[in-house]
């Protein structure tokens, strides 16, 4: 797929060199905005400058989010400030642009220079994929801080979407009696067929008492200071909803309940999966695009 | 939920026997279509003809497939033939009409008479929940099939849909080595992330002497000629993919390969189970229509 | 090990086919005690009388039980009798003589005649590797005859040793709700690790009409009268104790409650399993007697 | 069980705070050897002085170890010095005394005074019941200590006596490809009669390159320098056998391996849960004992 192709791997953090480590093997790897001391392998070429460049890139691949302005590349690894705008002048016609998270103002720049755009952190399978580090990182968090073993507690899950489900395969898998607490029957019945306890959201309220540890994956506020209230002093919570998450997080302070906002775990706790994840996806686009002159 | 309310159970196999003495629990129940020696419970009013029935039906619940003929209702267990109209005539304006797989002209029966109609096997619970007793059915076949044991053996499972993804979880479970192939990116992602070996359907023909069992969920002719030959002479073969199902039976049988074609496996299985997923879908139903004149 | 040495395998039921095949592995095999129409590979060479051996065994493998009166070979797929002193005295004064539930009798023929004699009944690894068809044959037994799925089902079973914990592993992992009633501590706690809820043999009684499925593997009779007539009359028994049993079938079947023994799973369910077994076992005893003469 | 007895909790970290706590559910509990700040319930009785206690304790519940010197108590939250024989010689004829790890002066010290002594850490289920707790810290490094997701990595597991067995469970049921690698016929089968990949111990060496993660649980040098260079720069090693465990520590920081001693998991990761068990533990011992004058 897509051999003899020269990759551009251009700004993010740490997963992004591992990434252009996992990319020379499908081509040849220039990567930018990294300064030096950073970990690449010798099969990718690292630039100081755009300048160096020979030729232009087959493949543009861009952090997530691509960028944090609109206008400079989201490059924490580097001190300088690379130009959004100065990165796809030097595609061709036929390169492909690879981003997550990208906004308004990329999808435009793309299409004023007519470059093919696709974002890769909108493709399902980069989403169930990263779900299982995710539910990694917070099976880590819970062992970390549970000052009793895991194995026989009940953990309360709500919402039965991809983390929710991949959270209920290893935290019972660790042991742990799983209760799903979702709104849809559908979701309801997913969570009874691999195995919880299932709850509906409306019913949930009277059963928080019983519960040591909580995984909330829905993005709402679902634990405001009333269902906190109703909580045992010792339950741990974990928000692995998108921010701003379902916790009240003042009320949970002043209730003396440990709540623990767990965001982006798997470039945290798995940051080399998190790379292999991006470069499968990255392999799937290419090889639904086909052949490219 | 629709408390006192007139449910007329009408028709159906033994699993309606079974949801009947159900759905006592939620109102009045009376039965038609069923000679003597059926297990109604004493809550249930199995009825005669249609004449004994005293008041109109709030719900009247009809079997899957509604009927084979579009005239006359699908009633295995009497020899009277039932009308759909005479029975849809009984109804009173808000009744609502509740059946499985129902064809155009039962639609166009209600809609004639204005009655709200719900098909039970439309709905995604039912399919979920049905996929669990249809897992183990296959299960269950295989054990009994097998001259060896389960655990350790090599299982592919083609597709991941419902009846897959239920497939691989108790397949797993009993010990077996599951290999899952399919065609979409998101199915291999859902598959790995749940543990499977992963296998693109497009590279599974030449892994196929590898495995011990079978299970294929794919509604068309995955299995042919060419990859039955492919197959070891043991290999055992289950199609839980509906009629006419993944494989070429008279290819298989030729060439000795053991190929069984397990179709409605909930209902010949696990009918009590059958009966409680329908019920539960039916108050799911009723739960979403609210509170009825 | 023992590479091209004789093999001898004398009487037994159909499992001995396929152990003789798979001996065929490791030197060479001849086999006695078997009329015609049997599936043995072209490896084997079956004999018809003992004269056309023509060197002495260097390894005989005798069945389970070896002789069920002391004099003749259990060999009951062959119309003729085979006398066991016959056997043992075709052997040299280095040969090693197999077999399983040897009485006293067998084990004082090879003693007079110096032989070494090794039951690999005796040995632990058989009985653990056995556990697995045993536990699958189990499921089997509660998948075909219980009318309910058995994901989400309470199942009961006595005693923990290797038969129980397998029924624990592929129940649980079949999706049942699994809990153990053990006399000793130390029974309890493997139970409670292994993530099984738990339950004193003496606090056992009044729990009985929770379950829906009882495995008992208590050779005791733990099912008495009084025991079976708290269960629930749905309740499904199925007796894995060595006979005469735990269950008191009599009253059993007074109270209309279905109790099925099931013995000798292996060999019944997964017979080239239950093959492969004994000739592990057989390597295993090879490996450690070392190179002889 | 021992009601209206006294309890005095003498000794030992924060678990032992835990455990008085427990133990004020069977009977009257003082403790002593722990400073002020201490986490106590209202229901327990923190003396400052032997002089404090007003009639001789029932149980006397000593820590693991008992004391580290032969002379004087192992109590680590107090400054004080508390002298064993002072504790023994405020016991009455009938009191039980109970620790863990007794070395040949505290049994000589309670037998000098007829008293009965009962080592918890000698029972098996407190042996069991440890490896969950223990299993999981293992699972709890892993996680913290890899970059990449553990679902689906390959985990050697050395041995499989109770820690081992633990790992396999809690390590598989997080998605890892569990190997175990073990010296014995019997252990091998119990590893694949639980779904492990079996590996004898003398047939390790070779495909130790294939591991991600390394556990062992085996007290002997398995990993000199020979094995160490065999394995990939990339493999994580978790020592769980007790000290001096079974690596080569020196050799592999030479090679560069992250190598990683885990002694006394439990009451590091699960303080809670380890005193929970010591509670047990001793409930059972004193359910053995039966009711006393």
């Amino acid at each position: 797929m897509y051999p003899n192709k020269l990759y551009l791997v251009a700004g993010g953090d740490s997963r992004y060199i591992h990434l252009a480590n996992l990319l020379a093997e499908r081509g040849t790897v220039c990567a930018i905005g990294f300064d030096s001391g950073s970990e690449f392998s010798e099969h990718v070429e690292r630039l100081h400058s755009l300048s160096q460049l020979k030729d232009a890139p087959d493949v543009l691949v861009l952090p997530m989010p691509v960028t944090n302005n609109g206008l400079t590349l989201n490059a924490p690894l580097t001190r300088e400030k690379l130009m959004l705008t100065h990165l796809l002048d030097l595609c061709h016609k036929h390169s492909l642009v690879l981003g997550g998270k990208a906004d308004e103002r990329v999808l435009l720049a793309c299409a004023e220079r007519e470059l093919d755009f696709a974002d890769y952190l909108e493709r399902e399978e980069f989403a169930v994929l990263n779900a299982v580090p995710t539910a990694e990182g917070a099976l880590q968090i819970v062992l970390t801080e549970l000052p009793v073993a895991l194995s026989g507690q009940r953990v309360l899950i709500t919402g039965y979407g991809k983390v929710a489900r991949l959270c209920h395969r290893v935290f019972a898998g660790a042991g742990a009696q799983v209760t799903v607490a979702a709104r849809s029957c559908r979701d309801l019945a997913w969570a009874e067929a691999y195995g919880a306890h299932c709850l509906p959201l409306s019913c949930m309220e009277r059963m928080l008492p019983k519960y040591r540890v909580i995984l909330n994956t829905v993005p709402a506020r679902l634990f405001g200071e009333r269902e906190l209230s109703m909580l045992d002093s010792d339950t741990l919570l974990i928000d692995l909803a998108s921010a701003p998450g379902g916790i009240d997080y003042a009320a949970a302070e002043e209730l003396g309940l440990r709540a623990i906002q767990a965001l982006s775990l798997p470039g945290k706790t798995a940051p080399v999966t998190a790379a292999a994840i991006i470069d499968k996806t990255i392999g799937n686009i290419l090889a639904e695009r086909g052949p490219r002159v």
